[in-house]
Parts: C-alpha cells; sequence; structure tokens
C-alpha cells in the first residue's frame, strides 16, 4: 500500500482530492487529507471508508508535521508556498518524496543534492503555471529542434478569468478564483523578460500601461502584461540564447488601463498602514489620496482629471463600479491601502455557485526554419463547472495529482528537485488531461511575412 | 572625570568631534572615538594628548562593544541607526547614559521604562532633523499658547542643499551631504500627513509631483515634498488636535520634476537585481526601461515622448546632465536600478572640498489669535565651511554635543527615552548655538487675509 499525505484542502484542492480518490482503490492508495478545517471533507471522503482519511493541521504544529510525513510515503504540499521548505526539511529527515504545484524557488533548490542522495524526488512546478506551461511548451520546443528549426522568440501568458456566460455586467470581465492578495499586489517590483536579444525592464508604475493585446481563436482578445521574471525560464527550457523570452499574466482587454489608475491612485501599496477608521467611507478615503481641490466638484471628476481620464471612459466606468465613489465603509481599521483594496474587489470579485472561471494560456513561438520565418501559438482554454470545481482547481490539481501517480507507481526517474520537463514525465500527464478530460492545447503554426 | 565614548566618526561627525575635544579640557573629559578607520583621527586628537583617543572598532565585535560601553559614562552613537538598538542594550547593561541624533523608534522606545528605572537617560533625536526641528519649533509653539493663540496649521521643512555660490552649472543645485542611498530611495511607500482635520495620502509614484513652493528670505525659492509621516508629530508637539501637520523635504525648484522622471522611468526600484555587467552604458540602460521603438530615434527624443517630457524642458536637461544617455559604464554587475543611479549620481552631486553645502528649515505656523488669522515663519539657514566642516555637520553634530555637554554636567533631569521637547533641554542648547556659532532662527510673523 502507498501512503499518500495531502497538506492544505484550500479552494484550489478539490479537483486534486478528487482525482486522488479515484485511485486509492484502482492503485491500493491510502490518501491523508490534513487541513486546519477537516470537518467539510467528511462526506466526501465517506465513500472511501478505509481507503481516505481527514485531520486537523495546523503549520504550526511542527511535531505533527514530523509525525504525519514519517507516516506517509509521498507528501503533496498545497500549503502556501512559503512553508514548503519547513515541509521538505521533514520529508528529507523521514526520507519522503515530496510533490506540490509550487515555484522550486532558491531555498528549495538549496535541497536538491541531499533529496539525491536519499533517493528522494522532490517534484515541484506541476500545477497550472508554473507547471503545464513547462509541460506544454517543452513539446513544442523539442519538435521545432528535431525539424531543424531555430527558436528566436517565446512568449508566454496565462491567465485565470471568467468564462463569457459568467462575466455579466462586471466590466472588469473578472473575479478572483487565485489568492486575491497575490492580484492586488501583482507586478510590484520591476518585470524583467529580453526581446531581440535586449533585456527589458518595466517599473511597476508603468507595467500596467505597457501590455500587448492577444488573440485566442473563439475566445476573442485579451490583455498580457509582463510578469516579474522572464529570463530565468531561458536555462530551464535549454533556450539560454533565444533573443525574445517574455512571460505575461491575461485580462480581459481594458483591465490593466483601470488596474493602472488604482496603482497611480496609491491603492495598491501594502507598505503603509492608514491609521484609519473600519468605518471610513470609500469616497473618503478616495479623496485622501487626492491633492487639495475645491470641495464643490464631484469625487469621480476630481479623480478622472487627477489621473488624466475621460470622466465618460471605461477606466473610470470599472472604478465606479468596483465602488470607489460609494458610501460603504473600508471595513477594516488601520489597514494599507493594499488591504482596503482586496477587501473591496473580494465582495465585488466573489464567484457565485453557478460561476464558470476560465484558464487561457497561450504560448506564442518564432522561429527560423531555412529561410523561412514561421511562428507556432499553442492555446489552452478550460472552464470551470461551477464555483468549487473551477477550471483554477482543475488545471492546478491535475497534472500534479497525475505527477504523484506516476511516482507512487515508480515512473518517474528522476531524483532531486525536479520541475517537469521531461519527457517521460510530461508526455503521459499530457495524454491523461486530453484523453480523461478534455484538456487540449490547440495549435496553429503559419509563415511569417 | 566623565568618560565619553563616540562610536562612529563618519562624514557628519566632524562638528561633533570638535566640539567634544573643545569640552574635555575645560570639563575634565576623556573622549574615546570607536571608528572602523580610527587612523585619519590621530592628528586631529593629538593636541589633546591625555583626554582623547582613537580606537579601532567594528559593530561585529559584540565583546568590545560591551567593553567599550563599560568603559564609559556616556555613549553618543552615531552609527547608522539599525545599530541603534544594540547599542542601547550595551548601555542598559552597563547602566550607561546614551545619546544620538536618530529616531526614537518603537524599538528604542522600548527601551524606555528599564532605562528609567536604572536613572538612565537614552537622549534621541538631538541633531538637525530629527533634533533642531523639536528645538526650533517648541518655544513658538509656546508662545504662540502663552498668547492665547490656537494653532491651527503647522509645515516644518528641511533639506540639506548647496550654498549658491556653489550650485556652479550643476542644474539639480544639489549634492550629497547625507547618506547618498536614502536620498535615491527616498519617500517609497506611501506619504501621510494632515490637512484641515482630513487625512491626506501620496503614494510614491505621486510624489514628487504633488510639491509645495516656498520662498525662504534672502535665498529665494524652494519646492517641499512630503515626508513619509508627518501624523506622528502631533502627539510629540502636544498638537494632537491640529487641523494641518505636514512634515517635508526641501529641494531646489524643478529637481522634483526630474526627480519625478527618474521615478517613472524605474531607476530608483531598489527590489530587483538587473543581471546586467558592469560594463554596460548608461545609454543601454536606458534603452532597457522604454517600450519597444524604432531605433532610428535618437534616445533623449525616446525618454522624453515616453514621459510625456518637452525634449527641451528642464527635466530632460537634468537627465541629460546627469549622464543617463551618455556611453559610460553603469559601473556595478548584477545591481539594482537604485544601486546604479545612486553610483551615478555620487560621482556627479560629489562635494568637491571647497564646496559650500546648505542647511535650511522653515517651519511655517497658522493660529488664530482673538478673531485674527496669522502666519508665522520661522527660517534657518547654515552654511557650510568646506567638504569637511559642512553645514549638515555642523547642525547635526553641535546641538548633539551641546546635549551631551548638559549631560555630563548633571543637567538633563529627564529619565528613560528623552527627546529635545523639554525647555529645560532647549533653551539652553539654542542659546549655546546662536552665542557660539551664530545659528538662529529668522521669524516673520503677519495677519493673514
Amino acid at each position: 500500500m502507498t501512503r499518500i499525505l495531502l497538506l492544505g484542502a484550500g479552494r484550489s484542492a478539490s479537483a486534486l482530492i478528487q482525482y486522488l480518490l479515484r485511485q486509492t482503490t484502482q492503485h491500493n492508495w491510502h490518501l491523508t487529507i490534513a487541513d486546519v478545517n477537516p470537518t467539510p471533507l467528511h462526506p466526501l471522503l465517506q465513500p472511501y471508508a478505509e481507503r481516505a482519511a481527514a485531520v486537523a493541521f495546523e503549520i504550526s504544529e511542527q511535531e505533527k508535521l514530523s509525525q504525519l510525513v514519517a507516516e506517509h510515503d509521498i507528501v503533496i504540499s498545497m500549503l502556501p508556498a512559503l512553508f514548503h521548505p519547513l515541509v521538505a526539511r521533514a520529508c528529507l529527515q523521514h526520507r519522503r518524496h515530496l510533490a506540490t504545484a509550487s515555484y522550486a524557488t532558491e531555498e528549495i533548490r538549496a535541497f536538491d543534492a541531499e533529496a539525491r542522495s536519499l533517493g528522494l524526488t522532490f517534484l515541484m512546478e506541476c500545477g497550472l503555471d508554473p507547471g503545464l506551461d513547462h509541460m506544454s511548451a517543452m513539446p513544442i520546443i523539442n519538435e521545432i529542434r528535431a525539424q531543424g528549426g531555430r527558436l528566436t522568440s517565446f512568449k508566454s501568458y496565462c491567465g485565470g478569468l471568467m468564462a463569457p456566460d459568467s462575466e455579466g455586467d462586471n466590466p472588469w470581465r473578472y473575479k478572483f478564483t487565485w489568492n486575491p492578495r497575490n492580484v492586488v499586489v501583482a507586478g510590484q517590483g520591476t518585470a524583467r523578460y529580453i526581446e531581440r536579444g535586449h533585456p527589458r525592464f518595466i517599473p511597476y508604475q508603468q507595467l500596467f500601461r505597457r501590455v500587448e493585446l492577444l488573440e485566442v481563436p473563439g475566445y476573442g482578445e485579451f490583455e498580457g502584461y509582463a510578469n516579474r521574471d522572464s529570463l530565468s525560464y531561458r536555462p530551464l527550457y535549454g533556450l539560454e540564447e533565444i533573443p525574445t523570452m517574455l512571460r505575461g499574466t491575461l485580462r480581459r482587454p481594458g483591465y490593466c488601463a483601470a488596474w493602472q489608475a488604482l496603482v497611480s491612485l496609491g491603492l495598491t501599496d501594502d507598505s503603509c498602514r492608514l491609521g484609519n477608521a473600519a468605518e471610513l467611507p470609500w469616497a473618503d478615503l478616495i479623496k485622501s489620496f487626492l491633492p487639495t481641490a475645491p470641495a464643490s466638484a464631484p469625487l469621480p471628476a476630481r479623480v478622472a482629471n487627477y489621473l488624466g481620464l475621460s470622466i465618460e471612459g471605461q477606466e473610470m466606468q470599472r472604478l465606479t463600479w468596483a465602488g470607489l465613489f460609494s458610501d460603504e465603509p473600508v471595513g477594516l481599521p488601520d489597514a494599507t491601502p493594499a488591504q482596503l483594496l482586496e477587501r473591496l474587489l473580494t465582495a465585488k470579485w466573489q464567484l457565485q455557485p453557478t460561476d464558470h472561471d476560465m484558464i487561457v494560456m497561450q504560448h506564442l513561438f518564432e522561429f527560423e526554419l531555412g529561410d523561412e520565418r514561421r511562428q507556432r501559438t499553442s492555446s489552452l482554454v478550460v472552464t470551470g463547472d461551477d464555483a468549487v470545481h473551477t477550471a483554477m482547481a482543475k488545471t492546478v490539481g491535475l497534472p500534479l495529482g497525475m505527477a504523484v501517480r506516476r511516482l507512487a507507481l515508480g515512473r518517474v526517474p528522476h531524483l532531486g528537485v525536479v520541475v517537469p520537463v521531461h519527457a517521460d514525465l510530461y508526455e503521459p500527464i499530457l495524454d491523461e488531461l486530453q484523453a480523461d478530460y478534455g484538456i487540449r492545447f490547440l495549435e496553429m503554426e503559419y509563415a511569417l511575412a
């Protein structure tokens, strides 16, 4: 019997749990799910009787973590990424394999040699982004190379959005399907990428102004803004010399210009507590961010004037819809602007029970083949079933579950810290995603002028 | 004999050291100066023979710190402020008084009760800003109150600039007379102040756009930008209810608009290393921060266009003078934008041996007296003698030295963490500054319309 431990059963774990449960009977597994709040899991686990259990666990319980890890063969962590080093150390101590959907950070990579020497596999970046991005890009890169093509550009975008039928009258065409805080503080710092051999930097205050338009067949237009670090992906993909490499985040057109207005107002800063009362109305908070002006001018007009926006424009329409000019109380005392904005948007951007979210991923490759310049695009769209069985949960959880299945079956020959750029790892996962879940990339290729 | 220990003999300690040395013979003191590099101090100390010594010391030498503190009665720390808690703990351990020119942070204030119970005085904020600002504002606040006036507004600005005769052709009219790094990253976060009873917030990306013009009699115009935190000063000055309170930093007109251009380009970010080569020319670095454009357009025109500036304007003139468009190498490998900018400006903004720096401080009070609304301004201008005996070193070091003198003479009746808002502390210091150094504030008062 293979004993599998899942740490953390938050919102994005639903598809993973269902996948793992289905495997328990097929492969003689036992699954333990450890979460701060295990009660809601009980009905779900009941049909699996002896094969699955849910236990209460908080990451502060270090001894319990050690004991749980000791009692299992493979540990899956869906905890917030900052706890992964703790979990990894427990895995080393008890000689257990580890799998996560999070980045193989420097801190995690530091465990590589020890994990290797103990015969352990630490599977990292096995979710959506990072995860499915690597798995889907690698076969294309390999194929173009096998044809004798020379890759000159690789841009890759991903976003968690709303299916068109669930956008309703929300002008942002966006709701939270992932950690809201990460969305609110996204992009702070300086984004790095490379374009035609030249490094490119975009500071935070320009990031949402400098977007690129993309088209996904059948789903219309999207806009992409650059992620913090695109450069570290070149060695990962064996593309050390590729002249253009960019990774970005997708939103629906107009989102970024309106988000830029929030940045310019100062509402995304998370470094300074405002000393405000919880009862402060949003309109008064916004006034506090404006220069002194005749009190007679209406607030939206003052904001539009301050930011150089049209009062009738789409940015102002989105800000108004979000409630920036309302009398609604901000709701948290002595908070940072980012905390208040997160609270406001969490109310407006909450997934309703019957909402369908939508994951969009697009890779754009350019390459030279003989005398010809060609482009290949590879696009994925996955739609959620409802607010629990989201596209986000499927695309994060299924690749991870499938990677764990292969690890449990002894079919992952790689030791140490491993990311899914190996064909023997990603090929069966891509096949399983397509055959069993209809999750497949649509590819198009054509000659460039 | 009173044994005094000075930790740190950096650039702003020159006037303090000279002041303390003069006191040694008068008051039977012994002064020990502990610095990483004590050699240059030896000629200076030679005339004081038995009364003064310089020793080598690094803050990492914890045992030596403990020993030095134990051997003295009063400890003055001119070390970087982050080391003050270490020094304060050693002072508590050995029951020694402490004096610094740095902020009484939360961490330092936490020592208050213990210092009090041990009969110790920890004199904080005894330099220029913080220091002389408190000392010079308090008597005016007290005087207006004693007249029966009601304070409605207190704005206070300070800046370390260049005397007009030393500005030369430098269009920024600025050089570094203080920690360059602090100047480069100044204002990051969100600035807080209060205006007519309403809190006001300015995010970093707007800070250098939202300046106020000031006039200092005889010295022309200055512009002020808001400091990070103006609100915590209300209780300090006993002005909890004052409707307007702002503290700001002074620059010469035009500086802030040009600095805003550096912020907008992304050159003040200190959170992201660029992976650059040390040999990278500045012009190429700047290109990396611009969106893709026809390579044919000259770089300054591209920058002006990107930032919405006039190519002939004063901002572009300052950026050009600073060397942003030059072929000069950036000089540091894999650095943050802020580190590269600091290095560039340190070369351009270095004080020359015969340069005169200039400290400017201005308080602006508004108050109601009976039916009348009145304004009182209090302005200080101090000019440096040369690049060693700077106005900065004088205005930081002399108030601190004078405070230490009073402490050594047993004339500071306050225990615990003390800042100079007490008349028995600041009055004799203001008198001594005026009588012996000609450092005095010019006051003007008039009725407001």
